[in-house]
């Protein structure tokens, strides 16, 4: 009996959450190495918010998932059999493998990388991987803390949020504030990774709350979420302040229509300030000057990660909409 | 009998245009000046937006007009009495002089600096004023233009949009594109100041013409005026785009709860692109060079302005509002 695989592929564009009407699992044999590619077993997904805005059909940094196609994924496997030079069987290897049991690499445009041993796979799909990279650049590129700096970043308990604020402290940030949107959220940031402050923002009043954690203003905005949380902290903005557009997660599962219009831009003139969007695509070839110093703070205990483990592809979708119902703390990975 | 001076103060913080209700006219001797004053017959009042913020109780890049104070505005005139060593009876000044018929300089912080001869005092206040220095700095160092890059600026028949697009042009920018209010406007820009196209915002549908005149998106947007064109520009951006925040005169007769909000600030990530705003009080020292180039620029005739004269300090509410109205074409300036 042929062996089978199994691809949860996209049956029909969400509007909102994901359900099972979303998602539909196909049976496959699992495939054949041609030529030049090499097969892998999967066995970590990355689970991030931008899979979400793949799904719609909308211009984006990406081309939308086609209908019928595997879900596109970051993820982390081993290769099962192999026809290429480059990718050898037992090899770990880390590429948009998709959620799917078995994937395919050594075609074009595939883009897999070995990982080096030593590294525990959940480390290099979240601190070292591009959750960890787009903390870094982000906050250090686009951001530019300086020392002594007011640092507030939302979805601090997320898989990139909790590592800005670290980096943040250990680049010398005099306060970094977090939102988060459970009070066990916001304890883990002030009494594990040494945040300064949190705010809670679904029980709090986020705008008097920043106001007293940062009575000077707010210099650098890390945006994990969009809407009503960045117009506030647009209104606090420090002078020469900068805002770093990384996602907007309050809004992905949102129609245009509906969506939150951000009223508090005037405030980018009166305090000369920036704000400024990236995507860490553009970072690939100074991945390794940022996962060496990553790798300095992991050692030095400066930066701790926490990770979210789902068991189960066919959970994928649930962990997916972990992110947005903020069930998570820490970065979302399924374990196959 | 003693001289009399007018001076137009803030009797009541206006909510939307202002009115009658909102400016008195007082009847005052003619100052005296004290010891380091001078006293100057204002001649020209710059009108710009800006001075509209000025008269609401929030917080600005500067204080609020106090009730019962002169309205605060960039003005021209001549010093007809002087206790100071700086200002000579018979200088022309430039300075936050009021919307007064007389006006003390030389008292701490009032900043009023000689015009030096041979400068018409319209283009002072214009091109070689803060209009022009308003453009040539957020243009220029802002939004940062390269050789063939596509231009849009909105309000592009006012005083300042109208110098952006032409310093555009001097740059080598590819394409410079200008959002204004009626047909003879969009006319005006392409034939007498040489914008490669023109869109009426009243008129025309916006989001689809730019579209067509900007195929290959947005480089750099300027914007003067916020709201729903910024938001669709915002739409409409290139990779790596800049957008100038410069002014929102869409929004300064609004209250907040009524204001447009921001929807596709999304794009800055997309297009890795940046939002930034600037206020030309950060540029002063820098006023020499850019008017060492304009000068150039004016001489060649590739930089050309356009004045509004309105008669009378009494009208000056009125000229105010020709900005919100769209009734002027360049410069709006007062002559006493």
């Amino acid at each position: 009996m042929t062996e089978t695989s199994r691809r949860l592929v996209l049956a029909h564009r969400p509007s909102g959450m994901v359900d099972d009407t979303v998602i539909r699992v196909d049976t496959v044999p699992v495939p054949e190495p041609g030529a030049g590619e090499a097969v892998v077993a999967v066995e970590y997904l990355s689970i991030d918010p931008t899979i979400r805005t793949w799904m719609d059909d909308a211009p984006g940094y990406l081309p939308p998932i086609e209908i019928d196609a595997v879900i596109r994924s970051g993820a982390i496997g081993t290769v099962v059999a192999s026809s290429s030079d480059t990718y050898a069987v037992g090899d770990t290897v880390f590429g948009m493998l998709g959620w799917q049991d078995h994937a395919v690499i050594g075609t074009e445009g595939s883009m897999a990388q070995v990982v080096p041993e030593g590294i525990d796979p959940t480390a290099a799909l979240s601190v070292f991987g591009t959750t960890g990279m787009t903390a870094y650049f982000g906050l250090l590129d686009v951001g530019q803390p300086k020392a002594g700096d007011t640092v507030v970043v939302s979805g601090a308990a997320g898989a990139t949020g909790s590592v800005v604020g670290q980096i943040a402290k250990a680049k010398g940030a005099g306060r970094v504030i977090g939102l988060a949107g459970t009070d066990e959220k916001c304890a883990w940031l002030i009494d594990e990774l040494g945040f300064d402050g949190a705010v809670n923002y679904k029980t709090e009043k986020v705008a008097a709350r920043l106001r007293e954690l940062c009575p000077d203003g707010i210099d650098v905005y890390f945006d994990n979420v969009g809407g009503e949380i960045l117009d506030i902290c647009l209104s606090q903005l420090a002078m020469k302040a900068r805002v770093v557009c990384c996602g907007a997660i309050s809004a992905y599962n949102d129609d245009r229509s509906t969506a939150y219009g951000l009223k508090n831009y005037f405030t980018l003139i009166t305090k000369r300030a920036r704000m400024e969007g990236f995507l860490i695509l553009d970072y690939l070839d100074r991945f390794p000057e940022a996962q060496g110093e990553m790798l300095g703070w992991v050692l030095e205990g400066k930066v701790k990660h926490a990770v979210h483990i789902v068991e189960g592809l066919e959970n994928a979708p649930d962990a997916l909409n972990l992110l947005f119902t903020g069930g998570n703390t820490g970065k979302v990975i399924v374990k196959l």
